[in-house]
């Protein structure tokens, strides 16, 4: 893995981004937003799944509003979504919204970006520079790639908050496809000092949706870019949530509660290791720390190919051999599979 | 995107890897192999999904036996997976394996590994040498990572099935642990000419597995690095083949059947998106071409970010408006979101 660029450093509420900070999980809301009671149950429970902040679409007055009473049931820095009007940022602001995120696609004149940084600046909002390969910004030159596009974009709206004295900025190049996607965060980290927001858009339902985050992220988070993610699905947010951790403890940038190693299970399998490993990761759902915890198919290859984990299980015919860091410590009868590895599990 | 490494042409059975084929997706049966009837059905499947090659688990001898009926009801070439006895080897080249996996953590004598090869060669059956990071041979020398002992194990075979004048080679370098993995496969990428076979292993239940084996083989189908590939997942063996697609689709490298471009959906979204998406996805399923369809929730930005899709809808209160590369071309009610949709896509 190459090492992490470093950005500069901001802050959004009590949330640290870029620096040398933790790499920060955002997702956003998929309630109305003017529904406040509801908005606030998803936020607190997106919170529950580790989720750092949240962003909430403000698409109108009623929304804009809507933020005071949300910003006061919750506990995580809340950004706001504005596109279109400018107005709607300032009145988000006044709200007290600790982020901004404006698509220079829908909000790109001078006198309307340097009203909202007058707003933002004594405040000490930072504000996303959100470029959308489907909503460039008009004067975007079809000639060159949509990927520098993008970026030329995000460049000029970074110039026109610059030439404001205006320097706590983000920056995200989402695109659905996934190569463009890389290329624009590519090019762009190369060009500015500011922290980047990754993400794949429009990535589909989860089954799809997280594979293409997971690679157009994991490819660049392993070359060393990227401050903080947001994993879009056509689906509930936690699971955004959740796939945002898979992707950081799949290069070990987070811990986050249990990971789990367990065999794909084949024709040298004796057992139904498909339920045991369902059953396992839904006792171990409820837990915080970050153990590793192994089941795995066959009493041959088991315990050596699973010596990374805390502790795990080698599923043989009727029996198992539950080991700790690939020694076997007991043996156990198969109908006590779940129970004897749950028990061992408690112990670390 | 890096060029792709051009490796060595093999062929296992009918189906070409490496040299300039498309990448070649596997995956592996978990029945028990001595259920031939069980197995068979399993392998249509996976075959449906577009499974190409198929790999089953050899423990003892009716295993090996079982194989020459297996082929006999199936059309996708099979794969013998190996270990320990190479005896058993022998006896799946005799029942006409298409390609034998080996592991040189547990069969690496030179007289066993010359006996495979006297059988291999004349029947032109390729040989991977599958190494494990949890299985790696006693030689391994512990001072050095294990991404490198890894290489070392691969490289030690190879040059032995290179001194007995047999060339007809894969590799993987497999590890739960992604960078790892990664490390591997570049190190080894660059010092041998043979195809190079992808995977992620023990990587768990779906959730989680689909987003480690989609970083570790996406970061390397990036850097151009792989000729074949297997999720392995603690799950459906056609969980694994529609994972593989989504891999390879996501990066441009393979086209199957429909893509969906949809939007998460947000406070700004005013229908139950999540649920049409689902709807669509559903009825998507049973088709072949590689259409891409958009679901997105705002008619505002609808259109725009989903210019990609062939045909999508984007979703205002109460009504909708469909479009075709961008371009609006009708609007129709709520109620009828899903049928017109669908019968535009059956336009294209």
């Amino acid at each position: 893995m190459k090492q992490r660029r470093i950005s500069k450093l901001i802050r959004i509420g009590t949330v640290n981004i870029g620096g040398n900070s933790p790499i920060v999980v955002q997702s956003m809301t998929k309630t109305d937003t003017r529904d406040v009671a509801g908005t606030i149950r998803q936020i607190q429970e997106m919170a529950e799944y580790g989720c750092e902040i949240v962003r909430i679409a403000v698409p109108d007055k009623e929304a804009a509003q809507a933020l005071l009473s949300i910003k006061r049931g919750t506990h995580i820095p809340i950004i706001a979504d504005i596109h279109f009007d400018y107005r709607l940022a300032l009145a988000t602001l006044e709200a007290g919204a600790d982020g901004l995120r404006l698509n220079p696609g829908n909000i790109s004149e001078k006198k309307y970006i340097a009203a909202i940084v007058r707003a933002a600046k004594p405040r000490g909002v930072p504000i996303r520079i959100g470029v959308n390969a489907g909503s460039l910004p008009r004067s975007a030159n079809p000639k060159v790639s949509i990927a520098k596009q993008m970026v030329e974009a995000a460049l000029e709206q970074i110039r026109l908050l610059e030439s404001l004295d205006f320097d706590q900025i983000k920056v995200s190049l989402k695109a659905f496809d996934v190569p463009t996607t890389i290329k624009a965060y590519q090019l762009i980290a190369e060009k500015i000092p500011y922290p980047l927001h990754l993400g794949i858009t429009e990535s589909g339902l989860p089954r799809a949706g997280v594979i293409r985050s997971a690679i157009g992220i994991g490819v660049l988070l392993y070359q060393g870019i990227g401050d903080t993610l947001r994993v879009s699905l056509t689906g509930d947010p936690k699971e955004e949530v959740i796939a945002a951790y898979e992707i950081l403890k799949s290069l070990n940038l987070r811990e986050r509660g249990p990971t789990m190693v367990s065999c794909p299970a084949c024709g040298r399998c004796e057992v139904d290791l498909i339920g045991l490993a369902r059953s396992v990761e839904e006792r171990l759902a409820k837990m915080d720390s970050p153990i590793k915890v192994a089941v795995m198919g066959c009493v041959v290859n088991g315990p050596g190919e699973a010596r990374g984990a805390d502790v795990g299980i080698a599923c043989g015919k009727g029996r198992g051999a539950i080991f700790r860091k690939g020694e076997v410590v007991r043996t156990v009868e198969e109908k006590d599979f779940l129970e004897v590895l749950m028990e061992e599990v408690s112990k670390i």
